[in-house]
């Protein structure tokens, strides 16, 4: 049996003790053997989990010796030192999406990690999640022929904090939100070729305050001449709705559900079910898949599932939507 | 009781037997008297069907003095040039969209609609559909809330013949299968603002040949700020999968179904069940219903459901969104 | 062509108005040339739907050299009488089911039809039920391989009346209700070996008085070893619930759907539909479906494709089906 | 914070296993302390989950004064020997159904249990379950109104082997599967007055050696009253299908789904989704959910949620009903 990858978690915030706890039990080739927050109140919940080590500056757990993986879960305008950081130090990195909200940033990681040659895993669940896995296995297998369009909506079930909305800490819905499905585009599809964006604040009146927009479409045509569309939503107020959808010359897979508890209820106002609530009651799972792999990935000497140069052409495309928003017209990517 | 109305059908070919049936059957307060082809063979089938009179010309059905109301189910090149006579001659009109390929003819049409003063009623079947008209209500009643999005999905599970697809005569993907789309957009949500349209020859390259395109996506705003997308598809070689969906501030309404005969079959394949073949089988009900509310609209001196300016109105989005691919570029809606 | 048959109908009540509408607009080669109902106030229907000759009494119309065929569509009390005449008058019947609440009457029944010669079809529309049609064809074709149980469920969406149910003229939940599952049970898998019974008042008090039950729960097993259960019950208050299902040694096969309208309401409480109000909106299409057949097999001298020895063999288990709940114990089906 | 509970583990078969991994990692309150198992094979499973100690003989175990709890997931034929133990030992039990196969031992158990006042906890994961935890809920709040009929259906994807099936270790078809059901029957409606059972070997020939059978249909009356029926099958070939439907006066509830991964396939032959493949699948987080209630009721003194009476009472109604297909009567349920 391989030697267990030990991993130092870096950024113990909501989303970082989720990472915390499928290391500390769901990940069996992973020994949780650090963490570090700037928040020393962190240290409680790493405690909890039995985490041998705490640092209060990522900087010494890089400079750990018995750490072999870096897993980033930190706000993401700090993503570039700290991947810069842990690259330069050799280590293997798993960053949890989107790579950056500045595409100067983004360039400059990739270079770093290029450079260096380190294993490096940018985080994008949903390639985990079993449905979008059995979508690009049955393309893959002909099931559907060619390609021809790509659909898929986000949608929130409520607004997140203005705070949280703000583009300057979230880069806009795009780059936040939308990214996602991007990634899907580009897994499934192929690279984009140009991008077309509608939206507006039609929801809540006060995210007008913030710069940003609470509801989008974007249409894309993909460097194949197929087309996408994509919508987002902060205002999904009955459930966490994500769904995708692919026609191709032979048939269509859709993927995506909308229910959560096996039981319905019928009466005399019809037959009713309930939704799915939010992201971790959908892709629970899919987090666990994805650590999986980029432990088995790193201890078999296999490239990573997901690049840096995928996060990179993913912010591009977020980039773009963003722009053409702004500019009222449709933008071609250019590659650089 | 009111007196029946009498109705003259001109028109005969495949839809307008269709429309024969439901006349001579279905709409109890119609009596089918007449029906006028081109066609001399069509004649044997309004006499199976039991119509009284055939005429050869329509002039000489229009012309009819016993016929109240005429139906129009014929190409839409002819469509001008009837509905011109039928409302000269103070009939009550019902034509089968779309009211023209050509904006001019269109204008044209409402001008002398409007002149004459005649009832006319333009053919939308989907309105009447249960589906969609329960969304209607249901928006009406505030269930949703304040509609942020419209998204539609237009598909025919086989290509139509390449003379039918031609342009010249069908005006292109917008204006002979988008134009239901745009229609509901209308009806649901309000006047389009602007429209923005990618596409392409996906499936069948030899769509190319009458220069239409197989496949398209078009975003939409609407005046009040909301946003739509309608995606177009010739290749839904699964099925004729019609659908709408409406995201509210406080909710969704989705209309659609895509399964034929009520038996799941289950197997070691996986559960499977079959699909709507094609717009009979979905829609046979809605043709009728829109009949009947034509009929007692006109019976009763109500005001039509679906009036001529919204067959203008629609022809113009179709427009738009036609030539908004052709330059590549959104198109704002300028109403005359 | 074959010439029309000239159709008489017998019984103009709730049920046959369905029959005579159906007749006079939807069964293309069926001409309904009479109608009879002890019931004058009845007269006024069959005018309006333009039948030619109205009969007090249904003797006068059997004895109308015009009329080839009868529907019978009278209570059951008095099937027996108006058959024997018909047959002895050589006119093609249909009769709607039950054929008779007394096993005796039905006996009598089946004997004068066979030794008159008569072409009779019993009526059970739910055999022309697409979904129904579409199992016993997947069946034949071995889909499902060897059948191995049947489940099927009838429930009504609100009591009936009383006197409806006063097992006096209605035979009883299993005579006027069951009879329909028995009938398909009988027809999907072969005949009924014995039955078990277990039932009672559990929803309205107020049948005790009737002496009838309200909800019933029947297995049964058949001659070559297959097992099955209905469940009966007159309180689905959620809507007009009727299932089946049947499990075979390759797969199964699910018939049934419970839902009206094509629009889905997804909001904060859930996500809903609407259900199957009652028979007319799930069987509207069967109704028609067989009598279309009843006339087609006549015109071709087909052979009738449900016969009076169904109906005399489906009250058998029915009444077994009775008796064992009154005796609290299986009863094993004796063929006569 | 509460001290955790130290747990030893009876029994790491296949089942056993799966239990190992819940408590040593998905139970936070529960310290995996020590493992038993008659196969020595079984110790290295052990040691990978990082057990501390490994007990041969499951008395060993027992007499370790550091265990606080027992979870006996051992051939039920040795239940009663283990319980006895462990409970003059004095410690909490929790024992995977059914409790024995036979009633003699399952009623000595009970007295064993009551005598010692040990904490001790009948294992039926389905009433841990979300949806029928969801049922049990909305009953109680009277979604439902009272009820009238329960139905369930258990149905494997596949023969277990024959050894397996035997009657002399599994107890029959009603013990080792039917009581599952017959537990969430008692459960959701109350006690079981009276059963009926037909069944037969219908889809495995070779299941006639063993002297079991491969499908039957059991009827229920309950003490107040109501009806039930259980279906339960060895050939459920399409998936492991396990659903409940309760009717009730005011509307019906069902629990249960049969889908697996979030994809549609949508092509020519239908739309299709996959299967629930096993139990695992279905019930993985009922099986969790159980222990961490038993691992808390005892923690903090509450009474167990499934007591030993339970697992009696059920096996009374399991006997029965195979009482009922021997000698094909209905049986009236003896309580002692």
């Amino acid at each position: 049996m391989s030697k267990k990858i030990n991993v130092g978690l870096i950024g113990v915030g909501r989303m970082g003790l989720v990472y915390a706890e499928d290391l500390a039990y769901r990940v069996p080739q992973a020994q949780l053997v650090a963490a570090s927050d700037v928040n020393p109140a962190a240290e409680a919940s790493a405690q909890t989990l039995g985490v041998p080590k705490w640092y209060p500056q990522y900087q010494d757990l890089i400079n750990d010796k018995e750490v072999d993986a870096v897993v980033i879960i930190t706000p993401t305008s700090s993503h570039r030192d700290i991947i810069v950081a842990a690259a330069k130090a050799g280590k293997a990195i798993f960053c949890e999406k989107p790579l950056s909200i500045s595409l100067e940033e983004a360039r400059e990681i990739e270079q770093v990690v290029a450079q260096t040659g380190v294993f490096f895993h940018m985080g994008f669940m949903r390639r985990f999640d079993r449905g979008y896995r059995a979508a690009k296995e049955k393309m893959e297998q002909g099931v559907i022929g060619t390609p021809v369009l790509f659909k898929a909506s986000s949608r929130d079930p409520f607004r997140p904090s203005l705070e949280y909305l703000d583009p300057k800490h979230s880069g806009g819905i795009m780059i936040d939100m939308g990214i996602h499905d991007i990634d899907l585009a580009r897994w499934l599809m192929g690279e984009v070729a140009s991008v077309y964006t509608v939206g507006g604040v039609l929801a809540y009146p006060e995210v007008n305050e913030v710069g940003d927009i609470d509801n989008a479409v974007v249409t894309l045509t993909f460097a194949n001449g197929a087309l996408g569309v994509i919508d987002l939503s902060r205002s999904g107020v009955y459930g966490y709705d994500i769904r995708a959808e692919i026609l191709g010359t032979k048939g269509t897979l859709k993927v995506g559900y909308l229910r959560e508890t096996p039981i319905l209820v019928m009466n005399k106002e019809g037959i009713t079910h309930d939704t799915v609530p939010y992201f971790m009651e959908r892709f629970e799972r899919a987090y666990i898949d994805q650590l999986v792999d980029f432990i088995e990935h790193l201890q078999k000497g296999l490239p990573p599932s997901i690049t840096c140069a995928d996060g990179v052409a993913d912010l591009e495309v977020a980039y773009a939507a963003t722009l053409s928003y702004k500019e009222k017209r449709p933008i071609t990517i250019t590659k650089t």
